[in-house]
């Protein structure tokens, strides 16, 4: 398999070509293999199965799934896992007490505590048997009660075992609506609201619409969350680069976006959609008005679907910059529903919430006709619905309490409590990282990580082709086996070839972030001097 | 559109050929189209928007999403809600009070309670705050504690709000795998246990790891549930039928199995995998494990993972009958890992619980080899994890209270009572559709569904023909707009050519079936009247 998936875009449509040939060669093979009836040909008896193979091998399955990638919980993720397991069994196997990862945002596995209010309204609405007893009244907030017996309203039956609508419950999707109203200055339809188990499966469904062959093409920034790289594998599709500016902050350049979508459409691609990730994972950034703007215009003009990943849009830690969704910014521009197809993406995972686990989501889908509109409601049939207690949340994240609830002022405490840190955290692990020797570091000016570049000596590229490793994979296991971190190679995310990062959360609790600088900086100075020239 | 999937194995061969060269002649004017830059070519003003076409279009989008299809929650469904709207706006506007959905497996809807135990762990598990609160023991059974602390220990941090294991939480895996070994009789590997949002995800991802093309087969039965046909169809695989008899109570037999085999690899067809469903659906039998013994012996020899959907384990409401794991079936014949790839589905969204909105579920996949395994797992990753409290529900249903608990009682009594009640409307259903002129039904041994077979009159098929419709869709489409009671036509399933049928789930609440029953005699009667020949 091969280790590199993202490069330059000559090389990324080389290896769509090679992979499709691949394709049809296993296909062939396999095809083959299969037609001839493999079980006449093997020992039918149980008792020599020791020495049988599978029925099922890697040269018989869909060459998609092999190809496609996930680094995020790739490798270094199982390695850790691993070493987990051994710490528990025997404490002094390592030397390091605990795993801490910082490889995935999923901020409430490090400590995070979630907002009071949301699991209030959660658990009552789990069991609404216990909302009128007298004891309910001493364990929870009021407008916590006051908020399930309004969901429970909205619910046919009260039923929230039920399966819903499939695009998830009307008023639910009415609250969701009036959230975004608020937040844009522009109106939303309930509607154009699809909720999903997290962001994850809105993303796939837009992909399987969009992507017919390896011949549709979906520009995705580098350094990119794989989850697109991954779901455009598994449809089939062609991944076409466009790179982050490491310079100017991982800025966002429309003359890149052309450039691109000029070399791939020269190379036979209909480019169908642009991902753009604002905040950005895994680079931070937060866009300027002006320049999304220009994406808008690029995309209207160019007749490309614009995928707005969203996720981060609480996640801002810098008085300078603000959040702007892509609806807003197009609505503002004077571009409605004919003008611009627009997707933007949800989830209850990320923000000040955080509650991965909940798989709570939506995308809200503008833009595309009725007709569209009604297949991704059928695709999104297939699987009923996405769960009531992550839809119950999804609305919660986009209608808070506001003030004058019984709970404001303890959920306004927690929400803030937990930005303010996370700006903290942000702040305290970039000067860290741009004080280690080769390592520079851009702002967090949003999101949940950091993706600081390092220069690897040129021994340490040695070692690590030694080891059949990507430099940076190679840097981040000597890492983790001598501190425990977990982090992520840049090799996961894409990056200008020849260069080399790793991703890192701001998430492990305030107290601990001194003990993991110490711990970086001092594993960073050994390696160095390992490998110093 | 094609109204009609599933026809005649030739049928199928030749529609899938169809639909390749559809695609392809889709494919090529597309591309033409998107590769000359539409945007060009378009008005760009916004003022002119009401006239312009949208960007996507369905002669752009991947036309796999186009061809899948999926009944239960198809036209009829979408003409019963817009019913419904029309009634809360102007109750008199239609000859009943309400819509009584008998199209979907899905009972809270339609009034089933929840089990309290696990609504009460479940509650706990969202607020784990309130565990050790004086008040919680007034409102929760002391069991529920119990579990909802053995629950958090097993979860890392006790965080219910973080990505777990993308196979699911280890002692929820391990909670589920001794609830298959109490079961079966055999052991079971928490390692083998995939935790999903309910049995569709676990399913598509089956689909996707063994369909490569068109011409990779799975072999379905016909009658089925269509998110078998949609999979297929959405991962570009061909749909093998074969035919379950009707004569002998939805018959599975291996003669079947082999023709249609045959006849598939005589066309070209590598076929993957056996797709059965039991308890049946949409047929209600409950396999002798007599015949599910032959099954596990047909895979072996013909090399076909079997894909047990044993979603409705827990529904069976006859005393002749048993529900047998093709896991204990396989394990029973001295067959392991080596001998057969075997996969069951399981769910929380039928049995006694019928937690639909909650989306739970795992497969347990035995007989891949560990790199095919490593494939799932990363597949399953890039969705990074199914929702917690799906989890959570998923090990309660497979390790209910035991006797001595606090809540045994009470749980069993729940328990019982839904099932004999199903067991007891299931009768009333059967014998008011034995009843009809022209309708056959068979028994509902299990499951949730009666699938009676109606003789329509020459005349209602030529008014079908001339509504274009089945005619099966227009006699539900009818029965809905004479009566307000949805049913899905067996068109939706498939049926041998030339017979109508069509699903009626056993749900309604039993105080709601005479008047049910009432209402389909009188219009059956008055149908019948009107085309008799």
């Amino acid at each position: 398999m091969r280790r590199f998936v993202i490069g330059s875009a000559r090389n990324l449509i080389e290896s769509s070509r090679q992979k499709y040939q691949f394709e049809r060669s296993i296909l062939s093979s396999s095809y083959r293999f299969l037609s001839s009836s493999p079980a006449a040909d093997s020992p039918s008896s149980s008792s020599s199965s020791s020495t049988m193979a599978h029925l099922v091998s890697l040269s018989t399955i869909n060459p998609k799934v092999i190809e496609c990638e996930y680094a995020v919980r790739g490798e270094i993720v199982t390695l850790a896992q691993k070493l987990q397991e051994e710490i528990q069994t025997k404490p002094d196997a390592h030397p390091f007490e605990e795993i801490l990862y910082c490889n995935i945002g999923n901020p409430q596995s490090l400590g995070q505590q979630p907002i009071t209010f949301f699991r209030e309204v959660l658990a009552l609405c789990d069991h609404p048997a216990i909302l009128d007893k007298s004891e309910t009244q001493g364990l929870f907030s009021a407008d916590s009660i006051e908020r399930a017996w309004q969901i429970l309203d909205q619910i046919p039956g009260r039923a929230t075992g039920a399966y819903s609508h499939s695009q998830g419950i009307k008023g639910l999707r009415d609250t969701i609506a009036a959230g975004i109203e608020v937040r844009d200055g522009f109106p939303a339809d309930p509607n154009d609201i699809f909720l999903t188990d997290g962001a994850s499966p809105a993303v796939h469904m837009m992909m399987q619409l969009l992507i017919r062959s390896e011949k549709d093409g979906i520009l995705c920034p580098i350094p990119q969350y794989p989850l697109y790289s991954a779901s455009i594998a598994l449809h089939g599709g062609t991944l076409v680069p466009y790179y982050l500016d490491e310079a100017t902050g991982w800025g966002l350049e429309v003359s890149e976006l052309k450039k691109q979508l000029e070399t791939s459409r020269s190379k036979g691609i209909t480019v169908r959609a642009l991902v753009v990730i604002n905040p950005g994972n895994p680079t931070g950034q937060v866009l300027a008005e002006e320049n999304q703007k220009a994406i808008v215009e690029f995309c209207k003009q160019e007749g490309l679907v614009l995928l707005a990943d969203e996720v981060y849009q609480e996640n801002v830690y810098v008085p300078e910059k603000k959040f702007h969704s892509f609806k807003k910014v197009s609505r503002s521009m004077g571009y409605g529903e004919k003008d611009i197809a627009l997707v933007s993406f949800q989830s209850v995972s990320k923000g000040y919430y955080g509650e991965c686990g909940k798989r709570g989501g939506y995308m809200e889908v503008t833009g595309f006709g009725v007709d569209v509109r009604e297949q991704i409601y059928k695709v999104a049939s297939v699987n009923l619905c996405s769960n009531i207690s992550g839809q119950i949340l999804a609305s919660l994240v986009m209608s808070p309490p506001k003030v004058g609830d019984e709970s404001y002022e303890s959920y306004s405490a927690e929400r803030d409590g937990i930005l303010s840190s996370l700006a903290r955290r942000a702040k305290t692990l970039e000067d860290a990282f741009n004080k280690l020797e080769g390592v520079t570091c851009n702002k967090a000016e949003g999101a949940m990580y950091l993706f600081p570049r390092i220069d690897l000596p040129e021994k340490a590229i040695k070692a690590a082709e030694a080891a059949k490793k990507a430099p940076d994979a190679y840097y981040c296991q000597r890492l983790l086996a001598a501190t425990g971190i977990v982090l992520v190679p840049g090799s996961g995310f894409g990056q200008v070839p020849g260069t080399w990062h790793f991703r890192c959360t701001i998430l492990p609790q305030e107290e601990k972030i001194p003990a993991i600088v110490t711990r970086l900086t001092d594993f960073h100075k050994s390696f160095m001097d390992e490998f110093r020239g």
